[in-house]
């Protein structure tokens, strides 16, 4: 037979087992908390019409975009989850109740440059708030409450949501008469972190901006206003009264951070800057972004905002919303790289190994269903090896348990429990081996899928 | 602003929220029974190398596939999840532990003819047990098991699994000394159910295949064996000794079924059928098709088989294998089509609405942050609408449970909790209203997803 090189394309992420079943866990932790705050889960083609995903249309979404034709249709792989949410809701406005909160979790392509930790094909994990006509800020103060439990609940605690109002910014720079040029000046801001203050204001008063010093100095001042968000809070009340926009923008950041401590959220995780802005022509209230306290280098892992409109080129219909977005396969990629994913959850294709040890198996067959009625996860082992090759399988694999099935433990009705950790071995009837198993696994369940 | 006309392309199932929470249960049930036999859960790429994919070619397989470039790279959408696993086998053999056992669900592509019913994008749901040269039969025996799991959990108990052997098939038609006419002869014995005994006959004598009336009585003879499993091994005893392959089958088959009653497999729940042969240059073995006894029209729900050679145009190793695939999208709608989707599953994106009253929301937020706390799905009612928007929305959304706050409950530290079903309504702590909803959901929980 003439053979082909089997190969995965570069820029696709394809997992080993043992990574996939961590994988599967932060699928599961995504899917079980957007759930818990009543979002509907949501699934939609990965093809659509070019013409309806390209709507908007422009920049580098038609460079990267996976475009074919088959037929006679010209075709678009999908290369955000936001723009099939909008198509989904224009179609079925009349079906849905409003507010409409979904999630999403699914594949979206994106032909990047290959490079190292950038990914043609990866998940997002959106949620999104969709209002008919209005939607109440209480929303966008409930949006880092799902955001601080998703990532508690996979393992982390050092990590900060930046909170910032778009109102505020377009205020603040309409009070300084700069609003047309505030897209270049937020842009420009946006880069503090990296590049710090003294460059920013270079750029600030550079050729392409050209402010003047005074204003310069001034924007230096607003962005440099830091602290507790009490403190911040305070200090912007200084700014209130000039500008009906910014003074908008402080009611809605102020109702945001008054409701934190009902809705769970420490103060800890949790902080107001004024130097986020987020995706310029798109947000237009409440923007967030997510940091890792010790690991600012992998930038935001979870990003969003307010916006007023979101399906203006499908329908008349002012459908304002609020979201928020997980880059689940390049966060992944990189807790893998870091050595931040935890060896607590069970990399084992189950949790016990049944391994018959005669040559007559109904018995074994019997306890793994004994096993798997009682909803552990049991893999019978059935190939005829040596018991050597067949402890090394169940070691190689992970499994947590082995359950060893001989004449002895058939003559005697029970089976052989091993705990694979500490070497440990008892005899039981299989019923009360299922109930160790799943005790134990049990508090593995709550294992954390990230370790700090 | 210029509109674009929203729409979804024919062919690609988009599902209204209530219809998607079945389909999401639907394929909570598939992971965790899948998971419960022990198989690792696999994800490969929607996108390969054209060259990769289409290594085995040809037929319809071709003609169907969703095929385009993007720069250089000449790329396919894949059109099974059997391929891929080749695919990764063939990457990853000195990383795997065989035999290995993965469950992949996932979205495959295939440009049929649009048609109602037939989906171009749609979920398999796959399962495989691979070797490394060799695997056991007991691996073939623990398939049904795996099947009927599934549907069980599900909601069917009407459905049988229908299993027979390639090898009895083969060996049989050896004895004829008809081996080389025997892929037409069994493509026509298949339509035995649709057509009956006399047009397969008429066909089997017919000018394409030509066999003798003897030959073609002995073929009707021996597929009209039918019977209890032990009354059908009986009469295929009476073959045995006349054709090694036969000989081989037959045992194959008989511990098939021996072991039957240890995987907790009913006898009415499988048959062996002597008229199924299922994908002719694939299987090797054991091959499973499975009926829902009462809906015969929709054909196999779960089919597949014992392979020999999982990836023999990418490697020299003998990877034999057994497998199953349900067509998820296919049957999901076909159930939703004849109405066999059941309501018990709660459709709403949440088991619970909070419902403020007041204007002071503090409240109101805290009570949710305790029902998600104790793991209740929680929505909270945001919007500044009448008391009777507020209800209608709840309703139509379908919330099994309402908590409404006003001026009393906050006064008293307590909430009023509706049952939306009953109408009844109590007040008491939010924690009390926790357990309440738990137990309540704790039984929905398990609620099947097809009524009989």
């Amino acid at each position: 037979m003439e053979r082909i090189k089997a190969r995965t394309l570069s820029g696709f992420m394809e997992l080993l087992p043992a990574d996939q079943a961590k994988m599967e866990r932060f699928m599961e932790v995504l899917r079980n908390t957007y759930s818990l705050y009543g979002f509907t889960a949501l699934d939609t083609p990965v093809i659509e019409a070019a013409e309806v995903l390209l709507a908007k249309g422009g920049g580098d979404t038609e460079k990267q975009i996976y475009r074919f034709t088959k037929g006679d249709t010209d075709l678009a792989m999908r290369f955000d989850l936001t723009v099939p949410l909008a198509k989904y809701v224009a179609i079925n406005y009349a079906n849905l109740s409003f507010p409409f909160r979904r999630y999403q979790i699914g594949k979206v392509y994106r032909g990047e440059r290959a490079q190292r930790g950038r990914f043609r094909e990866f998940y997002q994990a959106d949620i999104d708030i969709i209002g008919d006509g209005k939607l109440d800020i209480i929303n966008e103060a409930e949006i880092p409450s799902v955001i601080y439990r998703t990532f508690s609940r996979l393992g982390l605690s050092k990590f900060v949501i930046r909170v910032n109002n778009r109102k505020i910014l377009n205020g603040f720079y309409a009070m300084l008469g700069l609003s047309e040029r505030s897209g270049d000046i937020m842009r420009t801001v946006d880069k503090l972190d990296k590049i710090g203050a003294e460059k920013v204001k270079a750029l600030l008063m550079g050729e392409e901006i050209a402010l003047s010093e005074a204003d310069a100095d001034e924007i230096l001042k607003f962005i440099a206003i830091t602290g507790s968000n009490a403190e911040v809070l305070a200090a912007l009340e200084g700014y209130r009264g000039r500008n009906e926009v910014f003074d908008a923008g402080l009611e809605e950041l102020s109702a945001v951070v008054a409701y934190l401590p009902e809705f769970g959220v420490p103060e800890a995780n949790f902080a107001v800057d004024l130097t986020i802005a987020r995706g310029l022509d798109y947000y237009t209230g409440t923007v967030y972004e997510t940091l890792m306290v010790e690991h600012p280098e992998i930038g935001s892992i979870c990003s969003g905002g307010r916006y007023d409109n979101l399906a203006g080129y499908y329908t008349d219909k002012a459908l304002p919303g609020v979201g928020i977005s997980i880059g689940v396969t390049r966060l992944f990629y990189v807790l893998q790289e870091q050595g931040l994913l935890s060896d607590e959850i069970v990399a084992a294709p189950a949790e016990v190994l049944v391994i018959p040890m005669t040559d007559d198996i109904a018995y074994a067959v019997k306890t793994a269903t004994i096993l798997r009625d009682a909803g552990i996860r049991t893999q019978l082992y059935t190939e005829k090896k040596k018991f050597k090759a067949r402890m090394s399988y169940a070691s190689k694999l992970g499994f947590p348990y082995t359950v060893l099935i001989g004449e002895d433990e058939m003559a005697e009705g029970v089976v052989a429990l091993k705990d694979m950790t500490s070497g440990e071995q008892v005899k039981l009837p299989a019923e009360e081996a299922a109930a160790i198993i799943r005790s134990a696994m049990e508090k593995k369940a709550k294992a954390a899928v990230i370790k700090e």
